[in-house]
């Protein structure tokens, strides 16, 4: 089993909890260290593995992320997988010298939005990855190296997007050395057919390895888009607590789709995530009390589960 | 043609605008008839044309339904498909009067529920439905005998409900004479597994026949269920502006699956509704103007279309 199978089994549902990072890109307040690693603590108890905790990114201008070592060392004590945000060679040389067990690199779908976010090409994205993996390979072999494609359900800036570039960007991430790619419904625009087939193709591109679908739910559709992409081999889901997140190039979207709600559906469709949706309960409310003024969303939250729902964790 | 391929035709995607029915059965405040009849008009003009537009229930009970009459009158004017909620002998003797199109009955999954609901067991509520359709053949052979079965995917009461009983009772209530048969997830208990395989069996039950998906949002997989429904045959779906509407079995719950966000859905997978999101907004402005103490639902509506969205009404 290679180190990705490993960490992303193929025979259950990851999903992957990126409310420590994408959910807090654009939050009002920072909630404080002690807050954060409660919560970290709180979702490992639900039987969260995987989190996104921060990003490598300038403290000085993403204060939100400068305890991002003090993260590393919560996660480490629990045991969880933790991924941070490297989107520069000094955040990914920063990140390497960590404990951090994933390092995310970001490669835009759209000429467009890569200039906008990156202020660089698309290929010069793919050959910043070759360098991540390089430097990976030199000096921290046991990390993982993910890149999400960005935009890749269509762009805020440039419209759709063709699926066949998607795959044409992902399979030169691969070959140049990602173990992983994510796909990455950025703002919200895809509906579950879309999703259907861009997962199907990256099932076909990957094979036995996994990829990631990222979604937000900004119109709606993402717990629909998560379906879909289940029916068509996603086994890694990115969402996070209560919706938490936004977009700077969505304003006024809502965040990720909601993680308690994509367990509940997971559940639903067979497919054990191994999270216990009443101890998600506590970690929501401690993520609550450290954010008083962003909108947390969920419909399990509100309504509990049905009254014929007989799984739970195990 | 049969009627009801006239009505419901198998080519396109028919969305049913419950909330002047469903909507309106538990709202704090009940609009004016000069609203709902606004409402109404503003819905058509989007290129909505199937309402449930009230109940044949007691006014003393139910004043928001006292109206149906001027609500009848409104659709007629407009040319629109009407359907009005017929719980008992009385009722359906006094819809077959009106102009109204369609009458619904309800048949409980579960013989609890259909105690707790109607009072009366669930053979007598098919028996039920064999008497409104000789009264329909008698007297005004132009309407449709749609017959609703609640919690068929789950029932508040007694939990569990077997696909296999559902599929009996729909049977049952075809060959009493019911024109379409719609599944309806009462309490928003389903996830899209549950959903697909339950229409997938209707849509082997009903062959070339249309019947009814009508879905809540109570845990949040309302579009999911919808896009799971749309992929294994059903073709019509109950839904409403906003999401407005709740559940007497179901307390604190959401309404029914919010219709903006299921056409955006069902657009994206390439299916024609015919309804133009644009022109919804302002049939939910009536509407929200109307029932100010509602809470008003809808992710396409707070963010708006994507820049690459170029279908529209037809």
């Amino acid at each position: 089993m290679s180190l990705v199978t490993n960490i992303y089994p193929a025979d259950r549902v990851t999903l992957r909890e990126v409310g420590l990072r994408d959910g807090l890109q654009l939050a009002k307040a920072i909630p404080s260290t002690e807050a954060k690693i409660e919560w970290l603590c709180r979702e490992c108890a639900a039987g969260v593995r995987h989190f996104e905790i921060g990003s490598f990114l300038p403290a000085a201008r993403f204060p939100q992320f400068a305890d991002i070592d003090a993260m590393i060392d919560a996660s480490e004590r629990l045991g969880v997988h933790s991924a941070g945000l490297t989107l520069n060679e000094r955040g990914a040389e920063t990140a390497i010298k960590t404990a951090i067990r994933e390092l995310v690199c970001v490669v835009s779908a759209t000429e467009e939005h890569s200039q906008a976010n990156m202020r660089r090409s698309r290929q010069s994205a793919v050959d910043l990855v070759s360098k991540v993996v390089a430097l990976r390979n030199a000096e921290a072999p046991d990390k993982v190296v993910n890149v999400g494609i960005a935009m890749a359900l269509g762009c805020s800036i440039s419209g759709d997007v063709h699926p066949e570039e998607v795959i044409r960007l992902a399979d030169a991430c691969l070959n140049a050395g990602a173990d992983i790619v994510g796909i990455a419904d950025t703002v919200g625009y895809a509906g579950p057919k879309a999703v259907g087939d861009i997962c199907a193709r990256m099932t076909k591109l990957c094979g036995n390895s996994p990829f990631i679908i990222h979604l937000h739910d900004t119109r709606g559709m993402g717990v629909a888009n998560a379906a879909a992409a289940l029916d068509n081999g996603a086994r890694v889901i990115d969402a996070s607590l209560g919706g938490l997140g936004g977009c700077p190039f969505a304003p006024g979207a809502t965040g990720n789709v909601v993680f308690e709600d994509v367990v509940f559906m997971a559940e639903s469709m067979g497919f054990v995530t191994g999270i216990d949706l009443d101890k998600l309960k506590s970690a929501r409310t401690i993520a609550e009390e450290a954010m008083p003024e962003e909108e947390f969303h969920g419909a399990l939250h509100r309504a509990g589960p049905p009254k014929n729902a007989t799984w739970r964790a195990n």
